[in-house]
């Protein structure tokens, strides 16, 4: 079938369980980014009396980040917890969790809301130990409700996600006039799922909605 | 009936608990603005020695607030645990609740108190696991000890509540100058409502004045 | 007697415990100003074993405070913390109470150190729960001994006091000189009471110079 293309802008061939891709939008255009979240600390860990001692809960970001990025995070982190607590309440992780996310490179500046929905799934790919499906980008601002609110550039991330090998794009609802417009050209190859609310990017980049049960497991009490 | 005319800036079809609309005022004239509040951990749960772990009132906000918009959810907080605890006595909510609040959306930079009341309400509808009747929006300063104080902008706010489908607008009573001399055209079709204490708000806004029983009944003692 | 003339600044009919007149002069002239002070916690409650558990003593202040405005709030928590062991050492009410303070309205910046001794006299008010007597508003700036040292701008704040219904107005010992050469038809309606000391102040202020027992006694242990 040939060699790819585009692959420059691909960090991860395979993404592992934290890891989604977003998209960016600057002057310059449009371009992937990851979103990258793990534990700084186990879990849990036996101490001198052999007693278990469960870690704080915790949620540290780098990446050079506005404010406004900042806050999204933080958004997202909220909803996470709230959204698994729903779905899954026997998962404990965020209950423990001290989390590190990291969005490279390390040394360009980000900013804006846009990356909400991409956080919120990349930490809840962390508590659930899942991956996300291949080959998926997402972008739209998150709400502490999940509400998925319109962004910018939408053509400019579309045509960077299939430089990125991307097949799927899930953008939000309100930007389906601006998707409806794009020429063909832009859209061949790559399916555009405008979403409303979380739950429908949940349902869609998870294969099984329920936590990965061996490795949560061993934070349960 | 026909189909709605304005609803593009109507985030919620029904808005949950801990959400309210509230309405601001720029040069660029009026717009809604949600309120949503939301708990950032659960209140309560069991440790490994099956203790039950009570989390510890936290409040924070996001949504790129300025500092007048800050110290106004500050008060907002305040005045509803004081609020609530002469009300319901037995809600234990806000002894335990770590709430996040965020004002969407998330890259516009919001400032001023006039949506004092609207914080206090969202807040005690997460209290009381209450949802505010629908087609409501407020705007008002709160103080302290729940005094509606004088807002700007009414004039513009009331044509963004028509506009995202709003039926009763409450606004600080020494605004009612300003509301009578409204012409007729903005009026038709919205009911203003004059308040100059924040009782009156509350009375008007839950359909029954007390907590929803079931839900804050688990974390009682 | 006909209707009331000026009371637009007037924001309280009577006042509530905590809460005291104010003056303030700026350089559109003199208005009144309130302090506002209230618990934002419960002084005490009972945890899960039945343990009555007393909350930590805490201060904080909102309103766009100016430093030399919040440094003054604080001269004025620990004078009246001491001032009241004295007067009443049986309440114990600044021992666990977490004080909201707020000055509306909360889009006004405000500085000065001139509201220092009606910072004191609300808090004491709020200790004490007793309310001022109606018609009283003071100005002065407190020390941490309690001498009321010299303001500015009392021709204003006279004349605003008295657009806000006001018929007693205390002010520093020192600015006697300034009321004296006021012509008449400024004191005309209203008194003026110089002060010194901070002790003059409370024995105006406060109907009976103790607690009102029944509601400081269930914060003793």
């Amino acid at each position: 079938v040939g060699p790819p293309i585009f692959t420059s802008e691909r960090l991860y061939d395979k993404t592992q369980p934290g890891v989604v891709m977003g998209l960016a939008w600057t002057s310059m255009g449009g371009s992937s980014l990851y979103i990258e979240s793990t534990l700084d600390k186990p879990l849990s860990y036996y101490n001198s009396e052999n007693k278990k001692i469960y870690s704080t809960p915790q949620f540290n970001q780098t990446g050079q980040l506005g404010s406004v990025m900042k806050e999204s995070s933080i958004i997202a982190y909220t909803f996470a917890k709230s959204f698994l607590l729903k779905r899954d309440p026997s998962n404990t992780f965020f209950q423990y969790a001290s989390i590190h996310m990291h969005v490279p490179e390390g040394a360009t500046p980000k900013d804006g809301p846009s990356a909400g929905c991409t956080i919120t799934t990349a930490l809840l790919s962390l508590a659930m130990n899942q991956s996300v499906k291949d080959n998926i980008a997402m972008t739209g601002e998150i709400t502490l409700t999940g509400k998925i609110l319109k962004i910018g550039g939408l053509r400019e991330k579309t045509i960077a996600a299939k430089r990125s090998g991307v097949k799927y794009i899930l953008f939000p609802e309100d930007n389906k006039n601006d998707w409806n417009k794009f020429p063909d050209y832009i859209k061949e190859g790559i399916t555009g799922i405008p979403v409303g609310w979380y739950e429908e990017i949940f349902n869609f980049v998870f294969e099984k909605n329920v936590s990965n049960i061996k490795d949560v497991n061993n934070i349960k009490n």
